[in-house]
């Protein structure tokens, strides 16, 4: 039995993730490891949580990656807080609010809910009200709604948080890097980003970030493995109520990432290089003009697809400025579309979950992904995908449309990460 | 604030894990990613399957990656089957014997143990009895023991298991790649294996294999997710007791990992491809002529420790021999040794934890860090580092007994991967 060298095809990746990956960060990849005790390793280690601090607009002590997929990130932390009984509000406006409940609930939370419907926010004044008939001890929330393309205003609602001693939990995956994330300022307590996303880090790691009104719960059901404990540590679990996960214990994983260095895992070595030369690429840029990038891609991708003559799905108002929904024309089969872009442009574009599948595409202009050559090539592709789907969109508007907003908006044209 | 670009030291890691990886992996990490529905990438997903039942000799239908560190596999199967009250039996010889106890205690299972003084194994005999006497639903046990260097023979203990109709659940983490594991002959039910050591692939991934035994247990636990569910699926959850982890819930990963493509988190594809050129390369050099390299390079660092005037640590009879354990002299500083390879001779070799921390050095032989130079180097720089540090070794004994096996078992003196 052979199997071949690795051979993959050339992607423009549009989705709402995993997006390209920046070459820098490929190539970080490739770095010979180190030891995971290697102080020249611990040292990376340390840059990495600080510059994750940068890019959370945070002074939280703890900023660190778990090492999982997105959805690690959001389990370490509610797993970590949550004891059974616990009330948590949910606010669902798409499908990773349902992830966030089906999280809670795996771990005993008696889980309340409010909905809203797919492509609209909540007005953080119907959450806050919510939050006062409810009292949980923990509200969660996403951020930026990769399934819908919305994203929630945050900051009334953590005010309203703290003011009444609610811890705040947020979904950031789709946001960090893209848009503005203002963990301190927002009164957000913990945050879960996503590095597959604006990041333009392959999956596999969730960076998050917590305070210290959350540290305070984890250290009451702090543990210490047996097979490394000391006598002291023996003698200090005073806790019946330990975590349940030992992968996603957060008072393990604090000794592992402190000055302590208690081994727990092995630290994602190469992941580690790769989110590293991510944020250090987020920082370079500079979190402004990074965001700023994100909006005029937006921008022209919005203006070709409305110049095409397609129409926009969810509340406008309250878009994810990295993620597009476009509404699915009748009579044109969305996934036909989406396999046409694929195999004739190596081009992709995502469908949704749930209540929209079949319904939109979304678009995703993500970090590495968010460039001016891959928004008028996906909207060009897509304007000759449709037309051979029998679609008659309006000829050659879109591409006219979409340079009207980066001759407006710039001078310098260039091709580059952090160019426009 | 300025991070500089990625610059690491050069390092010969001769510790049980992380290893050296092998340039061959760096390099396909480096590859441009795929979406994960990419049909371009699932094939890749599949490829990773068949050659993990091969690498595992197995016939087991389902074989993938926990996107996470090698505990997170441990997690995965473990929590998938247990459920509250359920009696776990685990066999202790050494700190990862805790871990397995850790977790399923975490899990709400009756856990109870034997031990054995650690630089020991069980004769199986001792555990079938124990077995006999606790009637457990599962055995849960290390292999290859890192922290104490030893390998706990199972295949008596799987046949007892399948006849007496219990799980056996194996953490085989060290020696998966580097000696035999017979999953289907040894009649192992649930297995797990580790990337970092001897496959040569970074941290962040545990390949696991589980049988129909296990699915079945899964099967009956199984969910779909609310937001991505459909109405049958609704209808079909006739569970109370869900699987508590929704990242390690493996009735959902099925559904990942299978034809149904259904969406759980999303695929880690840089370490997907750098686990599938690990495991492409273990298939080239074929089984038996990996496991031969390995057993040929321990025994001359075997040869090369005795010579030096040292003693081995643990039963040589059930030696890992991936690992060699070491005691340190007396009067010496085990740290300061340690200190002293890695700063003059960028070695990293490790110590061990609990009642051997400070008693013993581990040397591991892994993957690709397993190479004739390296052995030959650790030793001279061995052998300086204790002559500075005022032990008297048998002066220029240790390269010239590991010079006496290589010239011994092979004419081929050769640099690379493969070679002895």
């Amino acid at each position: 039995m052979a199997f071949p060298e690795l051979h993959t095809p050339m992607r423009t990746i549009m989705t709402p993730g995993p997006v390209e990956v920046d070459p820098r960060v490929l190539r970080a990849m490739s770095t010979p490891i180190l030891g995971q005790f290697d102080p020249a390793f611990t040292t990376i280690m340390n840059e990495v949580m600080e510059m994750l601090r940068l890019v959370f607009q945070t002074k939280n002590k703890w900023a660190f990656p778990i090492d999982g997929t997105s959805r690690s990130g959001n389990e370490a932390i509610l797993c970590s807080i949550i004891e059974p009984g616990d009330k948590v509000l949910v606010p669902i406006f798409g499908r990773f609010g349902h992830l966030l409940v089906e999280i809670c609930e795996r771990y005993g939370a008696e889980v309340h809910t409010i909905e809203c419907s797919w492509g609209e926010v909540f007005d953080p004044q119907v959450v806050i009200k919510e939050i006062k008939k409810v009292s949980p001890k923990i509200t969660a929330i996403v951020h930026g709604e990769t399934s819908t393309g919305c994203m929630q205003p945050l900051k009334e609602i953590g005010v309203a948080c703290r003011e009444l001693d609610v811890l705040l939990v947020v979904d950031a995956v789709a946001s960090i890097g893209g848009t503005d994330v203002k963990v301190d300022e927002w009164c957000i307590d913990g945050l879960i980003g996503g590095t597959q996303k604006c990041l333009s880090v392959p999956s596999g790691m969730a960076p998050i970030t917590y305070n210290e009104r959350i540290e305070k719960i984890i250290q009451s059901r702090k543990k210490v493995e047996r097979g490394i404990a000391t006598e002291e540590d023996r003698q200090k679990v005073l806790s019946h109520r330990p975590i349940i996960s030992n992968y996603f214990d957060l008072s393990m994983l604090q000794d592992y990432w402190g000055p302590r260095r208690l081994n727990h895992h092995t630290e994602a070595t190469s992941m580690i290089y790769a989110l590293r030369e991510g944020l250090r690429l987020v920082l370079e840029e500079g979190l402004e003009k990074r965001f700023a990038r994100h909006k005029i891609h937006e921008s022209a991708l919005v203006a070709g697809v409305k110049a095409m003559g397609l129409t926009l799905f969810g509340d406008q108002e309250n878009k994810l400025p990295c993620v597009t929904c476009i509404g699915i024309p009748e009579g044109i089969d969305g996934e036909a579309v989406r396999g046409m872009l694929l195999n004739e442009f190596s081009i992709e574009i995502a469908s949704s979950f749930g209540p929209l599948h079949g319904k939109i595409w979304r678009i995703g202009t993500m970090g590495f992904s968010c460039r001016k050559e891959n928004i008028l090539f996906v909207l060009a592709s897509l304007e000759a995908v449709l037309l051979r789907q029998g679609f008659e969109v309006n000829r050659g508007e879109a591409l006219q449309a979409a340079l009207d907003v980066y001759v407006g908006k710039t001078e310098k044209v260039g091709v580059g990460r952090g160019s426009i």
